[in-house]
């Protein structure tokens, strides 16, 4: 992510988690927790693993010159080992030996990586729980609020914008859901050596692995998987599930937000929204970073999992390739949740024009009320084809269904006037849209 | 999928489920069920519930004529409401009026879909549990058969057949608990009417839709999802992962099987593998089959991830972007994993060449072992340069390691002949990838 | 796609181009030439190749036993190519021992597709000069139809619906040239042997080449492509290209489309558009259809780009993962440019909701027309201030434009009623709009 | 791209094109141009513009100051423009009213954009044009040097190591012809104002953005294309062509490399291709590089496809999803091509190993020459299944194929024991590798 963009398409809180410096810091906490635990289970001195710790201070490395000496090896731990092995040997040359003992490179990258994704969890789980939150709000506040529902983009039927919020909230419950169980999964160490037989260990593999899982709080794998991402893809595809949803949010947001719709708004800020040369404009700019997100995601995530397709014991360019894309994945994913999380927490809802923009079809809108009334005592389709042809009577005389309805003899003979009136009143046909929004509300409270 | 190629890349059990007979049987198995219990809920008569009933064979039904129909509404729902309520006008006129009946064309294709799912998910759980139990036998019967391990594609340290297998096995057994979380949250019900609030069946809509669940022996959810498509993303995501699974275990396969490696062997069959104009060889052809699948599912679960951006009550163009691609990761699932069960199933292991291989470097494969013998000694560092260039020696001169190693003072001063010999005995280097296998195998029985 | 959704998603000159009965007549095709071609260069007696080409009747063969046959070889030259020796036995023993002469399997099957991509391309540049056509016509008819442009959903300024169909026509000009330029470089025979070296042919490989490539009227490459997989590739690409366009269009239409929007509509045919449950509704199946395919395209246009990445002289899983893909991706592009040409050619245009449209601001829309009349006098950017905070009032006050304007001294000070009445009429603020269609208009007619 | 890993995945000069620097410049570089062709059509005064134009150094802005006012306005170009304007200010107060003039901030971020991609091809055509002279100049240099051809990863027949690198080649000429075309295309000139019409410039809008176009030496498009972004997603196209190329050539020498094979060899340096634990190790490095990008450039070409779909005169999302997924397609082009360039440069190629490895299947990889030899005496399937048996005798007895073809009656009687020999022999074997050699040569030459 480009360092002139990533404030707009992230969070600061989450560009942290994987800024340069926490990148390196992490692979130094593996390297000191692996001297610490092995020190602990006798495979190390002591005293080598003080030393080793001391130096796993990421402002001591120089990130430049880390990345530089990367192209030599093809990753950056082999020259964060090397730095770290001169640094500890300026303080106790003896300790120097046993910097990253019986680890390999993919072991500290893969483990960083991972605890870097244990702090992004921390952030998006409370990001989808204050987006949940503040969908429940609105479907609580706008439980009666009728509005059009719509569709292919066309009038379909009256629906009220707490139904709308409901099942954006319920989606949200199932993604919450989902994170737990990718987390539970993925968050493991990893530590293998170099072909994922903890050979250079001898006995004290599986040991010194508890230990370091323990150290590190990671999960304890049965064994390495050095070529076995189903966890880090698994990762992807949750994220690309919840960057979906926020997606749809903000479709349904911006498309509400239209200057002939004017429904519901983004809330406003100094500034926020405004264009360069259109003064008037009120450009829905969250639903615009999280639209960027719901377009790149899916094909960031598909890489994560073409990637599987590694080779025997290690990949080659496939464990590469994950190293920009996953990190992309939930920097996006993070700016898309706080977008949305802004917009929903004090959305500007103008049930006015709801109301205005219900009417627009002049009762077109509620043929289905009409029809659902006449079916019991005309037949389904009859009633349909009733409906439809007063429709394009309608449609085709520029005048409100009412007027037509209530001059066809077919239907009066059926129906009073104020039994027309009522069916043509879109709050009346909500159906269950009520009982919807609690059961989501209910399910949300569950959670909790 | 194409006609001549299907038998190809699928298995005819799950060709069946997305049959076009399947297809259309199980459209009709929703009306049915909505008919039979609107009937129980006295929101029909069960007369026409019972004539409705009796229409609902797909063999009744014209295909061609279906699909054809299909262009005009834009979804093969329309048409074949309208074919079923022909059907059942020409037995009883009156009932025609109530097929359908306060469902939306979403209603019907997508619970169709799910059935079509809960029976696909049948077979994948199977097929897992096969590919699984081939995966831990041969785990078990190869647990000590050394073969070298390879990073990037180059030889690194000795593992075995038997922790490659496990492995595979340990991805299987998270893909199993995907499976099981997925298709839990996955079969539900979709009932909402015209715009998702089943107003069209008055307040009898949430009586109905728990009784339709019931009936279809489906979850029922707290509301409707027909713009909320993340269960079905989700189904792609897992079937992702499980393919990517099995195009690992097809590219490690196929490499064994390199005419120059020779180490494993998909099983023969009378003209299986066999090439057009090469008499002798012995082509990979489940691997090549399941690295098709490998390479296509990526992309099309992309498109279920895109898709989730659907615009209000129903996507306009999303959702109908789902219909080929849903079915086809599925089709190809199914290929995969019944190739990689009946590669694994009756592997053809060569460990003589796979002895031969690990020793094609002379010795230089060992280096590790020898390094972390030298290291307490000499200092990681120190030990790891001194290997490096005997290694560099070795291959210049195109001696084995053990020659150059023997004649190093700085080497002989620390190891005697015997201890040398035993480091440079790959399977005296296995490491834990004994202990590996057995934790892989118990979680595995664990599962069952 | 299936069988059911195919009528829906292509048309029907795209599906017989990739029937099946076209798969094998093509695979036939190449069967028949090169024996032609190969008794004219003196390979093959001439008795031989015309007892080969009477056998090349797709007809004859039969297609679920091929598919069937397919599984074991991996291919469907392999069983084909034997069944094609049994009927040339059948009529002349000695001649079956020369079908095939030569060739390998993916000469066979890559010229066959190559053969249909040529009767691919013919139907699509028809459609492409079609959809240009139907653009350019409305390009000219609406030259002067002034309608409200939008950027980022928010009214901006007036636009013409003519210049929007020039834009449109823009990008199908230059998909127009980029067709022409994939046509000449993919239409490519393949035919190299085994491993791409003819070396079964002796000395008269490049002879029978050139005279393959002349009897099938392709272009004789200078080597065999077998792993080399840009030509097809690039067809995906410049195919993904062209359905992205369609898409644009179907997006903008059925934004148009909109219920409350109501300036433009897909024309109407007896049930077309029309909904299970509501009468009134008008669907834009046509946008449908081809974001459906806008959505589907770019993903399997991504699997022809990843299985570029073939192992060697042929690959293992890219090759295979390309037979439904490419097919897929051209089947798609007919069905998006067949509904968009039908909707655009007799799309109904409302210019009476266009103007309403244009002054649902109530004159906000024009607000840069006055910024920049300003300007000169004021500085841009106090200018831009100024009308930001009319347009802020007027919003707040619910009043036009206008209004707020004439009673702001500031700006009567600088400008007559006449000339603010002026600077607030749409069709008066439309720039370079009449001399960009006809820029448009003349790059097509240039092209024809 | 991660600023630890660009050195790795990009080249430095790549870099230097897409820098946060370059960014900020060329967007300044659009304002001054505007501004001075401004002035030579008498839009601003000339002083005014001299300002501005003193104003546009890229050192004079923060960066970060940027970056964050982006969020407000959802862009680059806003505050840049509102920042630019206060430096005018400072220096001029009349001139900064003149900033941005009738542009909007599409118009500047795009062909900022565009005269990034034109730096971007300059260098990418000479990267291409390099690597075509590298695969020149191998397939010269290793003409004659026979290996085995490998289809499916099996042995197939003898190729020469100067026919793979021929085919390189070949694809590589097609890249430099369509990497033309798309830069012909896409260098277009992005200036429409705010809605497309140039209306804020009256009259003059062609005549200045001609003359911008003059100024910037970029093409004049028909007309503005701000949601018409096909331009940009055919330079994706055709990178992700180039770069499928690329990681073809990786996925080769990657398979030559492995340890068993031996075959060629990435040039080594000093540290290069090392590994953190394994000594003896030389890891592909350049092949990795490539293939990640390889993995990675085929799902963000798709973005650049998806995007397409945009809405109405600037799209929601889409636009803004281009911003990093552009350059980073562009920067993983240019470190594939820096890769393989450098690897094929100075390709190790191990002849010796590639007859051993011609030899392993001791003579069933020549069966085919024996096929085609007895197949004008015994029928073409006769003789193959002849061979076919003798190959799995000879396989079956582990003996040379020679042994089992000589004591064959049915072979001898037809061929004497030096034809048997001649045919056995790889380098007689090589059919037309030789002339196509010559082709793809004579094609490359032709190109400069």
């Amino acid at each position: 992510m480009d360092i002139l963009l990533e404030k707009l398409f992230t969070t600061e809180s989450m560009r942290a988690v994987f800024s340069t410096r926490s990148r390196i810091q992490r692979m130094l906490d593996f390297e000191a927790a692996l001297a610490r635990v092995q020190a602990e289970c006798g495979v190390i001195p002591p005293s080598a693993a003080k030393c080793i710790e001391s130096c796993c201070v990421a402002e001591s490395y120089d990130a430049p010159a880390l990345a530089a000496a990367a192209t030599a090896g093809g990753n950056l731990a082999i020259p964060l080992v090397t730095a770290l092995s001169a640094q500890v040997a300026e303080r106790n040359v003896g300790a120097a030996g046993y910097v990253h003992w019986g680890a390999t490179s993919q072991d500290v990258i893969d483990t960083a990586l991972v605890l870097q994704l244990r702090d992004a969890f921390d952030l998006i789980e409370r990001q989808l729980a204050k987006l949940a939150h503040a969908a429940a709000a609105l479907a609580g506040a706008q439980r009666f609020t009728a509005m059009a529902g719509r569709t292919l983009l066309q009038q379909a039927l009256p629906v009220t914008l707490g139904l709308k919020a409901a099942t954006w909230l319920d989606a949200m419950t199932r993604h919450q859901e989902r994170l737990r169980e990718t987390k539970r999964r993925s968050l493991a160490l990893q530590f293998g050596g170099a072909a994922g037989t903890l050979a250079s260990l001898g006995d004290s593999g599986p040991e010194v692995a508890a230990a370091l899982a323990r150290e590190l709080d990671l999960s304890l794998p049965d064994l390495p998987w050095h070529s076995q991402r189903d966890r880090l893809a698994e990762v992807a595809m949750t994220l690309g599930l919840i960057v979906g949803t926020a997606g749809k949010i903000a479709r349904d947001l911006s498309l509400m937000m239209q200057t002939e719709i004017g429904e519901a708004f983004e809330p406003s800020a100094p500034e926020k929204g405004g264009s360069s040369t259109l003064p008037h404009k009120r450009n829905p700019i969250s639903c615009c970073v999280t639209l960027a997100a719901a377009t790149r995601v899916p094909a960031l995530a598909t890489t994560m999992l073409a990637i599987m397709v590694q080779e025997h014991e290690r990949g080659l360019g496939g464990w590469h390739a994950e190293w920009d894309t996953l990190p992309e994945i939930v920097l996006l994913t993070a700016g898309a949740l706080a977008q949305m999380t802004s917009a929903l927490s004090a959305l500007e809802v103008n049930p006015t024009r709801m109301g205005i923009n219900l009417d627009v079809t002049q009762g077109l809108l509620m043929a289905e009320a009409v029809v659902m009334a006449l079916a019991p005592k005309l037949g389904r389709e009859p009633a349909r084809r009733l409906l439809e042809q007063s429709c394009r009577k309608a449609t085709a005389a520029g005048l409100p269904l009412r007027a037509i309805l209530s001059a066809e003899s077919k239907i009066t003979d059926l129906l009073s006037v104020q039994e027309l009136d009522l069916l043509l009143e879109p709050s009346h046909y909500l159906g269950s849209a009520d009982r919807f929004i609690t059961a989501a509300l209910q399910r949300h409270s569950s959670q909790d």
